[in-house]
C-alpha cells in the first residue's frame, strides 16, 4: 500500500479523477493462463454503478471497462488468457455534467477532503472532488474482478448491516436476502425501515452513515504473513483506504473488549476434513494468518459529506462562508460501498495467496502430517 | 508493511522470538544529525516492561536496549548523532524461565496463533509463543522512541478507555490522570472499578479485553498520501499488526454510522493561526490526509488467550484434548498495549512526515496563500 | 524496480504490448504544482519515434501522448499544473500492420525472449514481440519527460559512441554534434563510417550492436542512498531493464580494472563554489552517492535479434526448424535507445532527489559548514 | 533494493559499521523447514575473511556468525529448521585496532566515499570508513549462505579473471583451478604473473583493479520478472551495490556491441531434456527471464582507494591538504570480492525463485506441452 498502488505481488495502481476523461488501473503480477475478457469484469462494475435507485447518486455512468493490455487470444485459443504482463483497464467518464463549479472551486466543503488536499498539494481538481471522488472505486471493483479469478475457491459476500441508527440483528442475517433489495440488506424485515429512514434523509437533503459486513468463505489456513503483513492488518488498510470509512473490525471486533478469556477462545475439535472451530470470534485470522474459518469483517462508513443544509466553512482565501453542497450525491455512501469492500477483500486475498505460495509453495500443513518440523 | 518490515522511508524491521537469545530491530531511513543514545530509548521500554504490577505478567525482563550501529560521536561531538545509516537495536532475553513445554509443544492453544503458524509453516517455536509472543512489541517501542525524535513537534498520548464491560465516559477523560495509575486510565473514578474487575478475573484464572485510545497532537495539515498510503489506512494496519487487536476506528468511528450528515460535518472557521474546526469527528484525517487537528483513534484488544480454564483443542497429531495454559500472563493485554499503540502511531507519523517532505518539500499550504494553484 | 513498476517515490508503472490497442504508464508520486501538458512530453517521444531514417524501423507511429489524469487547470490558472495525484499517460498503437504471424506464432525467434516468455508464462502475445517489444520504451520516454521537470537544474545528454566495431575516440566527443546526425554521434568524422557500416548491415539483412554514453550535468552532491539504493546500482538496474542492453559501466568502468590506485584517485581541490575534482573516474558517484561531478555511464546494446539470415531454432511443439525474421526492424537498436537511456537516467535521478529530500530535507553539506557533524 | 534492504520476497537488511561493536543482517521471507545452523553459514564467511594472505588486509577478524532468531529445534527435531520468521545474524567486530584517526577524521580520502557521505549526511563515522567499509559485505555473504539453501539445485561459482592489465584468456578458464590459489584464479599459468604484479603494487604502497566473473549453473528457465524486475537488471543492481564495483556485463556484454546479428543469435536445437542452445551470448537471460543456460556475468572493480602515495584533497573545513592513507588495506579489493559477488548472485536468484513460484506456481513450460495457451 503506497500512494496509488496497493498489494505486494498482486499489485493494483489506480488513476483518474471524477471529471477527467477517464479513470482506470494497472493490475500487475497476475498469473498467466487465466481466461479474462471484459465480460468477466463488467458485471462487478454494474453492481457498483451509480444511477440505479432512488437512494444513490443520479449520475449516469455506463462504467464500461476496456482491457488495454495483458491478455491474448488467437484462432488457436478461443477466448483470451492473461499473459502474466500488466493488465491495463480503462473506464471512460461520460456523464461529467457541465455545471457551475465556481462555488466549490474556492470553498472547502466541510467533511470532505477539500481542505486537506489543498493544504498538502496547493492545487486541486475540485470538479466532483477530483481524485477524492468515490468514482475511483470503480477501478478497485474492476481489479477485484481479476483478483477473484486468482482465488476461485474463495467466495466473498458483503452486506449492509446498519444504516443510521437501524442495525440488523446478527441472528437474522440471511446472506441470500441481499440480492432481493437495493440496500444489500440481509434481513428482509429491515428493508422497509431503511426505506423510510432514507426517504426522510433524502427529503431533508441530509445523509446518513452505515456499516458494511463482509465475509470470505473458503480461505484455507495459512494465508497472511506475520508480523507486518498480517492478513487482518492488510485488510484493515484496504478497507480504511475506501472513501468515507471510519473504522474496521474483525470477528467479534470491538465487542471482544468486553469478553472474558473463556468467551473469546475459539475452541477446536477434529473434523472429518481437518480442524473445526466451535466459534469464530477471531474472524478467521489468528496471529495475522488465516485459520480456515470464514474471514469476517465490518467496516463503518460516515454519512455522505455533501448535504444541502448550509455549513460553516472557509474558502481558499481564508475567508469564512456558509456552503450547501449541491450536485448529485448518494445520501448513504455505505450502500454503494458494498461491492468496493468485496473487491478490496478479493485483492488482499489474491495477494496473500501469491505471497503464501511464494514462501511455502502453497497449501497448508495438516495436523497429523509428519512431513516436517 | 510487509512481512517483518513496516514503513516506507522510516523502515523498521523487527526480529526475535520470546525464548531466543535476543530480539531487536533495524531502523532504516532515519535522518542524520539527530542526537540519540540508549538513554533516549530506554524510558519508553521501561513503560512497556513486564513485571511492574499485579495485573501484568510476572516475567522479569530488564529490556535493556543496546544500539549496535547507526550513531556516531567523538571528542569533538559530545553525545552521539544519528548518521543516516541503519540503526540496529538489540534487547537480550534474560528471564526465559526454564520450564516444561511438553504440553504446548504438541497442542494448539485455542485463541492463540499456534495452529495458524503450524498450518502455514509446518514448524514453530512454541516456547512462549515464539514469534507470536508480545515480547516482539519491545522492538516496536524502541523504534517508536526514535520515530518521536524525527517529529519533535508531535505529542502522542495513549490511554485505556475500556476494560471488560467497564468503559470510561469520554466526557470524563483527563489525559494527565493516566500517569497516576497502573492502567493508563484517564478517569480516576474508574480505577477502583477496574481494580476490582481485574482482581476477579485474575483469581478466576481468566482474562479480559480492553479498548485503547490514542491521540497525536501537533500533526500539521498535509501528512498522508492518498489513496493507498492514506494516513488512517497506514495507522489501521499498524494497529491491527499489534498482538490481540481486533478493531480500529478513527474519530467518531463506528458511531458515525448512526450520524446524520449535519452531525458529521466538521465545520470550519478562520482562526488566528489558520483554519479552526468546530468538531473532530474525522479524527484529524480527511481523504487520508491530516487536517491539522488531533489524530485520534481507538483500538480494541481481545482478552489474553492464555487462561487457566481448560479449553477444547487439538494437538499436532490431530487428536482432541483439553488444555489449560499455565505460565506467566497478563490477564489484560490491552493495558501493556498502550506504549505499543503509541509507538506505532509515532512510527507511522514519522514515515508520513518523511514522505510528505519528499513529495512537497514539507510544510502545508495555508488559505490565503497565493503561491501556487 | 519490481515487475512493471520502477522507482520508489517517483514511481512509473508501464503497460502495453506492441500490437495491442495502446500502451502507456502511470506516473505516481510526482510533486504538485509543476506545469505539465502534452506539449512537454511530445518532443521527447518524437526523438524516440520510429520511421525517422533509413536505419531505423519503418513502422509509422505518431506516438501521440495523451494525459488522462493528474493535472488540472481552469480559467484562473493558465495552463495545467500537476496535482500530486497519479498521472496516466496513453499512447495509441496505430500502425499495427496486418500481417501473417503464423510463423513466429509457433516458433521461438533466436536471440529474442520468445522462448523465455513461453517457458515462464506458457502463453505469450507473439505479435511484434508483445510485451518484450521495444515499443514499451515509449512509455519510459514519456515518464522521463515528467521526471526532467522535477529536477530542472539537471541536464541529461546521450550519444552513441560505438556502432559495431567502430568506436568514437573519447577525446573527440563533441556533445553538440549529436544533434547534427541521425545517429546521435558526437564525432562528425565518425558519421560516414557508421553510414557505410550500417548500409552494409542493412543490405545483408543483418544487424549490429552499439554502445550508448549518457551524462547528467548539474546533479548536486548527496543523491543516492547507500547501500542498496546506491545511485549507480539503481541506474544500472534501470539501464539493464532496457531491451537488448548487455552491460553497464560508470566513469572509467571496466577500464578501471587496469588502473593503479594513483590513477584511480579523483583528487580534490577547493574551488570558488565548493570542492573541485581533478578527474572523474568515479563517474560522479562514490559509495553510491553523487559527488557533484557529472554522472557518467555507458550502456552496451547487442545487435537487433531480428535478422533475415535463417537461424536454427525450435517451435512450441519442440520441433527443430530454421527461421528468418521478417518484418520492420531497426538494424541497430542502440541508436533509438539514446532517448530511452536518457529517460531512465531522468527517472532515477528524480526519484533519488525525492528520497534525498525526504531523509535530509534536500541540499548538501558544504565543507566549512559547521552546522552539524 | 532500497536503502539498506535488498530483495523483494527474500529480503536482506544489513546494518553495521567497520568499527562499531558488531555488524549483521536480518533475512526475512525465508521458507520454513530448511535445516540451518551457524555451521551452514560459517564456511562462506571463512572464504571472505580478511587476514588470509599476503595480498589482503591484515586485519584479523574471526567473523564468527551467530543466529539470533528464526530457527528452531528441540529433542524431537535433531538440528534446527528455519521457521519462516526473520533470521537475525550477528558478527562481532573484534580487531578494531586502536589507532589515531585524527587525520582522516577531518580529511576526505580521495577515491573513497568520505566526501559524498559528508555532503549527504553532515555527520559520518570515519573510523575505518564506517558504513562504507567493505566489512559490511560479511553480512551479504552470510545472507548468501541462506539463499543457497533455498535453491539447492543451483551451483554458483566465481573467479578473478583480470588483475590490473593481466586478463585471463577465456579459453583457458578452468573453474576447478580457483580453489588452488589465493586469487580465485581459474588459470594456473596466470597465478605467478599476478603474484609478481601484486608484489610490485604492494611494495609501492599502491593498489590495482580487477574483474570478477561469476556463473550460476542449474538455473531453470523462467526466473526473472519483466520489465523492471528483470533478472539481469536485479543482478546488475546487486553487483553495483558492492564496494568499488564500476561496471557489470552479462554474457558477451560490451563485446556484443561489435557483434553482428548472426553472431549474436543463440541458436536452439532440441535436446533430450529440452531446448539446447548453441551459444550463450545472452548470459543465460533473455528479456529479463532465465533461459535455462548458465547465468554469466562479469563485474569490474576499481583499485583500492587507500594508497600510500600522497594525494591532493580537502578537509571538512574546506582546506586543501595532501593525504596518504595508512592502515591495513587490500591492494586489490577485487580478490576478496569473489565470495561477495557469489553471495549477491545467490540472494538475487533465491528471490527470483520465490517470485517466480508466486506468480506461476514454479516450474517452467516445456516445448511440446499443451497445457495452456
Amino acid at each position: 500500500m503506497s500512494h496509488n498502488t496497493f498489494g505486494h505481488l498482486f499489485r493494483v495502481t489506480t488513476w483518474g479523477e471524477s471529471h477527467g476523461p477517464a479513470l482506470g488501473c494497472v493490475v500487475d503480477g497476475c498469473p498467466s493462463g487465466i481466461p479474462l475478457t471484459e465480460a468477466d469484469i463488467q458485471p462487478w462494475l454494474d453492481k457498483r454503478r451509480p444511477g440505479q435507485g432512488k437512494f444513490v447518486t443520479q449520475r449516469q455512468e455506463p462504467d464500461a471497462v476496456r482491457i488495454l493490455s495483458g491478455v491474448f487470444g488467437d484462432e488457436r485459443t478461443p477466448g483470451q488468457l492473461t499473459t502474466g504482463t500488466p493488465i491495463s483497464l480503462m473506464i471512460e467518464n461520460v456523464d461529467q455534467r457541465s455545471r457551475d463549479y465556481s462555488e466549490i472551486a474556492q470553498a472547502f466543503r466541510p467533511g470532505h477532503a477539500d481542505y486537506a488536499y489543498f493544504a498538502k498539494y496547493g492545487v486541486r481538481d475540485y470538479r466532483g472532488g477530483g481524485r477524492q471522488s468515490a468514482r475511483e472505486t470503480a477501478a478497485r471493483v474492476a481489479a477485484g474482478a481479476i483478483a477473484r479469478k486468482i482465488i476461485p475457491g474463495v467466495e466473498i459476500r458483503g452486506a449492509v448491516v446498519q444504516i443510521g441508527p437501524h442495525a440488523v440483528d446478527p441472528a437474522r442475517i440471511d446472506w441470500a436476502e441481499t440480492a432481493n433489495n437495493q440496500f444489500w440488506c440481509p434481513d428482509a424485515a429491515m428493508v422497509p425501515v431503511w426505506e423510510e429512514h432514507l426517504e426522510k434523509v433524502r427529503k431533508a437533503g441530509s445523509s446518513t452513515g452505515a456499516v458494511v459486513a463482509v465475509e470470505a468463505l473458503g480461505v484455507p489456513a495459512g494465508w497472511g504473513a506475520p508480523l507486518y503483513g498480517k492478513l487482518d492488518a492488510e485488510l484493515a488498510a484496504a478497507f480504511m483506504s475506501i472513501n468515507a470509512s471510519k473504522g474496521v473490525e474483525f470477528g467479534a471486533g470491538f465487542a471482544s473488549a468486553a469478553f472474558s478469556g473463556e468467551e473469546n477462545a475459539d475452541e477446536m475439535r477434529a473434523g472429518p476434513d481437518g480442524p473445526e472451530f466451535l466459534a469464530n470470534n477471531a474472524g478467521g485470522v489468528m496471529g495475522g494468518i488465516s485459520t480456515g474459518q470464514p474471514v469476517t469483517a465490518r467496516v463503518a462508513f460516515k454519512p455522505t459529506s455533501s448535504i444541502l443544509t448550509p455549513r460553516q466553512t472557509l474558502n481558499e482565501a481564508g475567508e469564512e462562508l456558509e456552503l450547501r453542497t449541491k450536485g448529485r450525491h448518494d445520501p448513504c455512501v455505505g450502500i454503494r460501498a458494498v461491492p468496493v469492500v468485496e473487491a478490496m477483500m478479493a485483492c488482499v486475498l489474491a495477494d496473500a495467496f501469491l505471497r503464501h505460495r511464494a514462501q511455502t509453495g502453497g497449501g497448508a500443513f495438516h495436523p497429523g502430517e509428519t512431513a516436517r518440523r
